[in-house]
């Protein structure tokens, strides 16, 4: 069943530049498809990111009732190096690099990407098809762009034809760029000297000589342009026509409006009713860059092994500097902010962790719990606003610090709304990973051990040797050696 | 560099039937291909037996300075489910029944796979090719029997001749199967109507009417035969000639004698030089089997719910299970067994564990650590004899329990080399989690909250109570509540 929020949820659409109502277009099912991550190197924070506020959409979505379809691609050949397709691809390149069969590069890094949002506890998608995995259907694509008249066939390779589709159509729509512009700015240099023109961008490009990826296509060996897996792939499993289309904001022009080029050159649809985009991710007010080591991989963020901050932080606590920003906004990672965020988190954590133990002996609650669950969903579907959602849930925990000092009250159905709100919100709707956040609660054993070192130092004060042999003696057995100083007991695993 | 020890591996070669030398085709290289999972519904324990044995090859394979290749393909589609080839495959019937998009069946059990087998802490292969994405390599394939004259098209199928093959060739080689036997026992029942022989195995099949996953070909609409894609993979990623192609017993026949036909099909060669079988997991002495409900699931070993079992027990413990008889060999589990790998297993960690804390003060030790070790490497070159090994690993526990009661001397140096190898065989070698490991010794937590309730129920009973409401106290402080009953006092995480 579908909840009586989702009939107010707005999201924004990069096609209409407005924030417009979700109605699916089918009335329980939603298809999403997501670009995801070119497999030759590193997970990305910046990746991260789209891919965390993704997964928040995918699990609203859920949560509201909808039987979703979420679609994320793996981009393991053909995204091409520079801008006029006459590069190697990535993959390539970089199995050369590292001497490495291009699909064991594809295996390494997909397991690195796979292991980053783990850890960042998304949800994995529906589906993940890959482009290699896909060819048949690209190729498939290709001639029927083929034979709608908008591309052409040169020396092996089969370009769009920018111009031609231009005549009738729009090319541009989602970026707003207009082609007269586009002209002008290209320098002659750019393009393959095959394309009409050099904005054209390959469908399929032939394979040179020491090209080590490529397949046999009606036009001889070579391989897919980049642009063209997500248009066959999303038709596939998500048809001509979808709900939302998302990714992150680089890949609104060219890659997006190539998409919706290509849809319309098959079909005459713009393939998806919602186009979603997520902002950048910057660091220390700059964009990230290898180049000038203004750069951070995620697992250097959770190991603290890296030169850029003053400690590690958790997976929870990174999610939650996202959630911090609204999706479209640029963001900004620093230290001050991640150190910010872990105490906000920490904060938010022990407001939830204590309303089990609130005193709910009140008839009446001095809040108005009904309001307050309105108003979380109501930033939710305003375009997933978290931010706000944030501060709606501080404020919530400041009533609960309220209620712990006696100074509010609250009564007991009231206490039991606040809590099964309070879990949805941080661990079905947000995600974040609950099982980490009792570990960050309790950090259990070391704290453990630390008391019974206490009791045990105090009953050797109390010349109590029975006790403090004891409680030596049992840690033994569990396995910890205590190292008796003169004054004080330290612990190790043995 | 390799190992010297590498000169003296010797692997049971399931095609000639003997022990033979391990010489890699190339040096420094070794390819292996292991056909994975068919992914339409839960990983099996006896999957997981497979997958832990070739685990063990490939990380001995590199601990002796192989840079291996390992291969294992995810099967995605076109496992048919009659011998007879006729019916529907069993990814499309799944989804058919889940009311599921096939690649929706797919991602869910292969992320239920990976998840299984990373618990079980196995290494990723270097790649995990799926058949869905080599349709292309497949259809090459077929075209390249059909040019050698060994396949014939019948209305929109193609099938291997099996009856032509036979003619300049041997079908059956591995399993030992006569072609006259096997005709002789063939029913007429069996087999489609399009096929010349019974035996004959579809290498494409023609997509009937409500037939969901299908591609183009020359052929018209249809799907690979299942023996196809490893042929077409090991082909793509391990080239025509391999040094190692493993897996179930149950694939001997049909699955890996087509395979070689096929091979020897398209260019005249047996694709391995060692071909491996592991050998079947029964459950209580009978096959498993759902329908008779003599089943269990790995999740249901590890979690304890389940009705076969008194207890859950660890990935750890399931795998020293395995590792407990030779991969050749059937295994038989059942509760006893683990209970008893159980035992066995922590008594190995907890010898492991007391290296580091015995006396090396002696000058000559009482052990001779160069045999023990070239024994150690001997069980393993033995065709990787791990119940040998572990036997041999049980020796130096002896030694190791008489070093701490000091009826035995160890020097420093010898110390060193045992701490080495032992880390080496456990943790490298047989792939153990020491992580885990860790946690299963010391059960942290629990036990240690167990021991405080202990020490403030003394405290009551000699009503120091000022010590057993500190322990209350404290324990709330770190988010552990008491609840105290006549007798005793149970406690939960709040």
């Amino acid at each position: 069943m579908i909840s009586n929020y989702a009939k107010n949820l707005k999201l924004y659409n990069s096609l209409t530049g407005k924030k417009e109502k979700f109605i699916p277009i089918q009335e329980l099912n939603v298809g999403m498809y997501v670009c995801g991550p070119t497999v030759y190197s590193n997970a990305h924070l910046g990746n991260c990111r789209t891919f965390i506020s993704f997964d928040l959409i995918y699990r609203y979505l859920k949560h509201l009732g909808y039987n979703v379809r979420y679609v994320r691609n793996l981009t393991d050949v053909g995204h091409l190096e520079n801008e006029d397709d006459t590069g190697e691809d990535k993959v390539s390149k970089k199995a050369r690099l590292e001497n490495l069969e291009p699909m064991e590069v594809v295996q390494k890094y997909t397991l690195d990407f796979h292991s980053i949002l783990n850890k960042l506890n998304t949800l994995p998608p529906s589906i993940e098809p890959s482009a290699t995995g896909h060819i048949i259907e690209q190729i498939d694509s290709i001639k029927q762009i083929l034979k709608s008249g908008f591309a052409y066939e040169k020396n092996g390779s089969v370009y769009f034809d920018i111009m031609k589709f231009n005549e009738s159509k729009t090319y541009g729509k989602l970026s707003g760029r207009k082609i007269e512009e586009m002209l002008n700015q290209s320098r002659s240099l750019d393009g393959s000297v095959d394309k009409k023109n050099p904005q054209d961008f390959a469908l399929w490009k032939k394979a040179e000589k020491n090209h080590i990826m490529f397949w046999d296509s009606p036009w001889g060996k070579g391989f897919p342009g980049w642009h063209l897996e997500c248009t066959s792939m999303s038709k596939k499993y998500l048809g001509d026509y979808f709900d939302i289309h998302g990714g992150g904001i680089d890949l609104k022009f060219p890659h997006h409006d190539c998409e919706i080029a290509q849809s319309e050159a098959i079909d005459g649809k713009n393939p998806a009713k919602f186009w979603m985009h997520t902002n950048m991710l910057t660091l220390n007010g700059k964009k990230m860059s290898k180049s000038i080591e203004n750069f951070i991989l995620p697992n250097e963020v959770f190991n603290g092994n890296n030169k850029i901050l003053s400690k590690s932080f958790s997976p929870n606590v990174v999610k939650f500097f996202i959630y911090q920003a609204h999706y479209r906004s640029v963001l900004d990672l620093s230290n001050d902010a991640l150190i910010a965020s872990e105490k906000g988190f920490k904060k938010l954590m022990s407001g939830f962790l204590s309303i089990s133990k609130l005193n709910h002996n009140s008839e009446v609650s001095d809040f108005d719990i009904d309001l307050w669950i309105s108003k979380c969903y109501a930033k939710m579907n305003d375009d997933f606003n978290t931010p706000m959602l944030i501060a709606e849930l501080f404020e919530c925990v400041k009533f609960i610090n309220n209620v712990k000092i006696n100074s509010k009250n609250l009564n007991t159905k009231d206490k039991e709304r606040l809590a099964i709100t309070f879990n949805d919100i941080l661990f079905n709707i947000l995600g974040f990973n609950s099982e980490i956040s009792k570990v960050e609660k309790s950090n259990s054993q070391n704290e453990l051990v630390e008391l019974l070192i206490k009791i045990r130092s105090q009953a050797r004060n109390d010349k109590n040797f029975t006790l403090s042999d004891q409680i030596r003696d049992e840690l033994f057995k569990l396995g910890i050696q205590l190292n008796d100083d003169k004054n004080s007991s330290s612990f190790e695993l043995i």
